[in-house]
């Protein structure tokens, strides 16, 4: 094992420095055992866009299972002088007892929505800061470009081959991702196997190079993988291609790729041509630095499917969902539970656990309502608007350690995709704009906890 | 072993389907044992920067090592009827045999630089493609960018806490790359761990906020943490926070943390009020969205170390640099040596194996020479221009098999640091703007190849 593989053996090293020395220093103090409420959200959409896309929970509950540190790990602690014999005693007899209230995957968020909640010990809840971001600030960002690509791409299937320009996890996690966006298959592998997902993908134009002539390509790639095939078409010269390709694999001929060009105009000629040579059914794919604004100026080309990569696993401009993690509530002295908030000039954030409800109007949504206050306080204001057009967005994740691992599954995601486009459809319609602007609709933040919004400082 | 940790068992995964389905195919009519010369390369630098910098060799080279599926990710690709029972068997045996030279980690690069080039058959080569652009193009993005950091940083140390702003294997390349830019050290500790890279960090937001008040939380920091530790001043009133944090720790109080509001004024408050406390070794840090543009303003203001997130892991604005894996050279069926490329009207590139050097006038870089050719006629040019004022670019990193594992250590990271350094200095002076525009230095492409650079269609 390198230690590389070492460093990354379990997820528990996958954290900030930091949550190890406040956790160190909490253990001695005693407020490590503090019961407190953290929450993540986002002070804004990235890129004033309409709404942002939750991702990356079901990836992120095992995470949150297995974190706990190695041997290895521990030791590379001590040897560090981040922890002390005290702390690697609590470390090894660790695991998450908290609970973990979250928004579905494929949820649409606002500005303040209360994406995640962890509710658990101080000690416990700080390790798991940096995890829990990484994880939901990529895979959000992703699922967000890719809702509004397949938005775009209006009902052809889209497809994720971005994965050579993210880092080589970031590809999986991307591809996942991209599927509860509303994407259909990748073409990466691991992927495929981790999340039993469709996998595409048949030939580069290196494999036409290789070849002496691109008929022999053809042809070899045919009596490899059957008349059903994709073939890239624009090595050399795109009619002379198709012209061959039809020739080789007859009118069955599954599919055409082109990946450079104006392709546009290129689908169009493509298409009038395969259906001069009687291959109608044969399928356009097009690729090539795709996102949702470049699919608006293909809407009236003849094209099937749509291969989406650089844009997508970069986030379609917005690469991080911009999400932080915050002690909103704890325990004091006294035992009672408190709100908290960072006070300073800037960056200031409100105190108390949330709920979250989405009230609609005439079955379309109008506003999102976060809720601060004490759980028996937020509880309370959820009862009082029963029977309202409100729907409550935390579902429980994890219940007292205990993790709901049917979240965590491939039809969990298949489920997330279609969750998804049945949230956006409820969403007014200017949330399928693709110009800067509000929200789709506006959070309103009530604050029903006994100091009336404002936390001790 | 959930699936995730199935597929990545291995790297052999982290690749695109069809670099399989070509295998398959390529096997089958036999062009798989073809020698070819695949090379890596950018069109142009993103965001018309004046250069790139090269990372992630020395995390790629181990991947490359155990580039082989396992039986698990075997059954995987014959269940998904990727490959065959025959292509299977070839897996089973598969090590990478071929050379890869490269550019140093390090290095600065320029449109059409050869980064990388992979001499093996087109069996071995066409496997490695996403698995290798990957590696680099998204280190190289963060490299990139850290390198701009640390000169617009003008001497000050600058720190990765980036981590969270990125997909949790990222965070740990990132910190990697960050070093090769110029970076000190890193929050996280998984990359501290696999690459023994200093590790920094202390307390959040929510550290002063878990405790009934600013002393408490100080005081637990310093009694964990001794009096060199570095306190956050902005949870509530900077100018209190910093008086109270001089009278839990004494003047003796290694460093203090501002990460909200404007940067510049607070931090020349902050020394003032340090400087009359007594405390006038104690170090100001400063940490909230900071990228080359935000330093740049903060050159003035009495700050000693930066902690660098978002903008950093997200490439300051170009998360992925835009390389791409062409198969440039191959064995035709006559046993000879061709030069291939794309002919199609974009998109078009050079046939050939490529050569780099890079010219110097009077101790300053002034071009980059690639010379395309056959591989004898690529190092006639390199002999006939011997004992000018002319530097080769391309090392070797694996030759034949044999993996050069002296580049993949944390001595040859901290060295890649320096060395970049030196070649940043040795560049003209505008490689320091960070003004959009032309590439540093111009690349010139000689073709010195049979055709006269015109490859074969």
């Amino acid at each position: 094992m390198n230690t590389f593989e070492a460093a990354t053996a379990t997820p528990a090293l996958m954290t900030d420095m930091y949550e190890y020395t406040m956790l160190e220093a909490a253990l001695k103090d005693g407020t490590a055992q503090r019961q407190s409420v953290f929450e993540v959200y986002s002070r804004h959409l990235p890129g004033d866009r309409r709404y942002g896309v939750v991702a990356g929970l079901g990836r992120l509950l095992p995470l949150i299972e297995n974190f706990r540190p190695n041997e290895a790990q521990l030791k590379f602690l001590r040897d560090r002088h981040v922890i002390s014999a005290d702390t690697q005693k609590w470390l090894e007899n660790y695991t998450f007892h908290g609970t973990i209230r979250a928004y579905r995957e494929g949820e649409v968020y606002f500005p303040n929505s209360p994406i995640l909640q962890v509710e658990t010990t101080f000690g416990e809840g700080t390790l798991l800061e940096t995890l829990i971001l990484s994880v939901l600030n990529y895979d959000s960002a992703v699922a967000t470009a890719a809702s509004r690509i397949v938005t775009a791409a209006q009902g052809r299937p889209c497809m994720d081959m971005g994965g050579r320009r993210a880092n080589e996890y970031s590809a999986i996690a991307a591809a996942r991702a991209s599927i509860v966006g509303g994407f259909a298959g990748t073409a990466n592998l691991a992927a495929a196997m981790a999340y039993d997902l469709p996998a595409i993908g048949t030939a580069a134009h290196s494999f036409t190079l290789v070849h002496d002539n691109e008929e022999q390509a053809f042809r070899s790639q045919v009596d490899a993988l059957g008349t059903s095939t994709t073939l890239l078409t624009d090595t050399y010269n795109v009619e002379e291609a198709i012209t061959r390709a039809v020739e080789v694999a007859g009118t069955d001929l599954g599919g055409i790729r082109i990946d450079s060009g104006d392709l546009a105009s290129m689908a169009q000629q493509a298409r009038s041509q395969l259906d001069a040579l009687g291959a109608t059914h044969t399928k356009i794919t097009v690729t090539n630095d795709l996102d949702e604004y470049s699919l608006l100026n293909l809407r009236d080309a003849p094209v099937d499917s749509y291969g989406v990569g650089t844009r997508l696993v970069t986030g379609s401009g917005h690469p991080t969902s911009e999400m932080v993690y915050k002690l909103v509530e704890r325990e004091s002295a006294d035992g009672r539970m408190q709100g908290v908030a960072k006070h300073a000039a800037h960056k200031a954030s409100d105190a108390w656990r949330k709920g979250a409800w989405r009230s609609y109007r005439y079955n379309v949504a109008d506003a999102e309502y976060v809720v601060a206050g004490s759980q028996r306080d937020v509880e309370a204001w959820g009862k009082q608007h029963e029977g309202e057009d409100m729907r409550p967005l935390l579902i429980t994740a994890i219940d007292h350690g205990d993790v709901d691992s049917s979240l965590a599954t491939p039809q969990a995601l298949l489920a997330a995709r279609d969750y998804h486009r049945q949230q956006l459809e409820a969403l007014p319609i200017v949330s399928r704009s693709f110009k800067a602007g509000d929200p789709a609709i506006p959070t309103l933040v009530e604050h029903v906890d006994p100091e009336g919004g404002q936390a001790e400082s």
